[in-house]
C-alpha cells in the first residue's frame, strides 16, 4: 500500500517550547507514529500547514483540496486538529476515486497516553477497507464526512442526530 | 458499535514480574487500550487464554472458534501471539456474518514505543469498515486470512507469494 | 525518611486541556512521580500555587518560605517552574536545620521522555545525603543556592562564573 | 562533575527480543536515561557485564572491583541487578577517595512507568552530594552497603533491622 499523508497541523502535533514557556503545533507526528508501530507501508508525508484548527480559512481549506485532488495516490490520510476537522472534510468530499480519510488526536503525540497513535491506526485500518469517499477516524470511530461532529464537553466525536 | 474482544494471550499482553525475573502473559491489555484511547464505543473483553502463541493446540484454536461462533455481535476484535496468528486466522474462516479481525504486538503494550496502541486502532478502524471475513491487522496492513505470513526474520507481516 | 514537597507550578506540572486548546499549571505531578517509581518513603505533597513561574511575586516567594519554616520535617522538596527557580531559592536561604531542594522540569512530566521523573529522583537522592541548607536540582547536577543560573539558550542550568 | 558509569546488566537492561519470544539483558541504558533527561554533566558509560544479578559470580563481583579501583574518576555510579545488589555492594567496601553508588530497577527502563529514570537519577544526586563510601539507591531512599537488604516480596529495599 501506498499512502500519501498530508499535516494540517492541530493538537496531535503540538510540542513544547521551553524557551516560550508554551505549546506550539510542531513537526508532524504521523510519519514518526508508523515508524515506532513498524507499520511496513510506502508513505509520504506532506506537510501543508502548521496551525490550531481553529485558526484555518476557506483558503486553507481549498489548498488542502488542491493538493489532496493532485496527488495520484488513491489512499490518503490527512492529519489535523479536531475543532475544525468536521469543515475541512466537508470541504474535500467530491474527489473521486480517492479514499480521504482525516483523523487527529485530544491529547499531543509526545503526551504520555496520548490518542494518537491509536487514531492514526484506526485511520490506517479504515483506509485501506473503505470504498472512495471522505471520513473521519476519531474516538474509535469511522464516520463519513457530513454524518459526525465533536461534541467539546463530552469529548468525543459522534454522529449527527 | 458494538465490539466483542476475544484476548488469547501473546506478547502484546506480557508483563514483567520481578519475583519471577521473567515475563509472562498477563492481563487483557486490549481494554485498556480503547481506554487510554478515548475510544467511545461499546466492547466488552473475553479472556480465552493466557498463551505464547508458539503453545497454542489445536483444541485452543477450536475453543476460540466456538466462542467466537456463539457471540451475537457481528464484529469481532482477537487479540493473539503473532507466531502463530496466521493459523489461527485461518481456523476461524467461514464463520458467516461476522467481521472477524486478528491483532497483536511485537512488542508489549506495556513498553514504551509498543506497536500495541497503534495495532489495535488499525484493527478497530478495519472491523467497522471490511465485509463480512477473516483479515488480520500487523504492520499497518489489514490481510485476508490465507494470504498472509509472518516473516520473523524481517519483523513484520507480509502478503504471500 | 519524611519528606515534606511544596508545589509551586510550573513546567512540571502542565497538562493539556482540549477545551481550552491551550496547556495550564495542572494537579501537582511529585507525588505522582513518587508512586510511579515505588518510593518507599513518607512524604507529604503541599499545593502552594498553581503558577508560571515568571509570574511568581514576592509575596508568592514569602509565602512559601513562610510554609516552609513552619514545617516540622528536616527534608523538604520544593517543585517549582524553571524561569524563578534562582530567585526563589535565594529568598529561602537561612532556614535552620533544614534541607531544601528545589527541582522541577523543562518538559511536563506528562511527557514523554520528560525530565521530570528524573530530577525528582536526583532531588529526592541529594536531600537525604546533603547538610542544611538551599540547593537546586537541575540538569544532573546540585547546585548550592545562589551558585547558579538558568541558561535558557542552552537549556540547562548551570554555575555561575 | 565528571562521572564514571559502570554497568553489570540487571532488569533495568532488559528488553524484548521478538524471535527469540523473550527477554533478555541488551545495552545499557544508564547513558539513555542520562541523555533523555538533559543531564549536562560528563559521562563514560563502562559496560562490564549483561547479566541477570542472580547469576553474577565472585568473579564477576571481584572484576566490578577491580575496574572500579583503577578509575581516577571520584564519582561511581554502577547499574546492577537488584537481586545481588547488596552482595556486590558489599564487595567494593573500602575503596579509597570514592563516592560509589549502585541502582537498578525493580522495571525494565524501556517500559512504560518504570523506576529506572527516577533511580537513576536519585543515584545522580546522591552521589555528587555523599562522602566518599559504598551506597545503594534504591526505592527512593539512599543506604549505606551493608545496612539495607532488599524486599523481594514487598518489591522494595529497605534498612536491614
Amino acid at each position: 500500500m501506498n499512502l500519501s499523508i498530508y499535516t494540517m497541523g492541530g493538537t496531535i502535533d503540538k510540542v513544547y517550547f521551553d524557551d516560550l514557556s508554551d505549546y506550539v503545533v510542531g513537526e508532524p507526528q504521523a510519519g514518526e507514529i508508523l515508524k515506532e508501530a513498524q507499520a511496513a507501508i510506502s508513505f509520504t508525508v506532506n506537510e501543508v500547514l502548521r496551525k490550531d484548527s481553529l485558526h484555518l480559512t476557506d483558503e486553507d481549506r481549498q489548498l488542502l483540496r488542491e493538493r489532496v485532488a493532485a496527488d495520484p495516490e488513491r489512499f490518503i490520510l490527512i492529519t489535523h486538529g479536531t475543532d475544525s476537522m468536521v469543515q475541512s472534510a466537508q470541504v474535500l468530499k467530491g474527489i473521486a476515486d480517492k479514499v480521504i480519510v482525516f483523523t487527529g488526536a485530544m491529547s499531543p503525540a509526545r503526551f504520555k497516553g496520548s490518542d494518537a497513535s491509536f487514531n492514526v491506526g484506526c485511520a490506517v485500518g479504515a483506509v485501506q477497507s473503505l470504498p472512495p469517499g471522505v471520513y473521519i477516524c476519531m474516538s474509535g470511530q469511522v464516520f463519513e464526512a457530513g454524518t459526525v461532529r465533536k461534541n467539546r464537553a463530552a469529548g468525543r466525536f459522534e454522529s449527527l442526530g
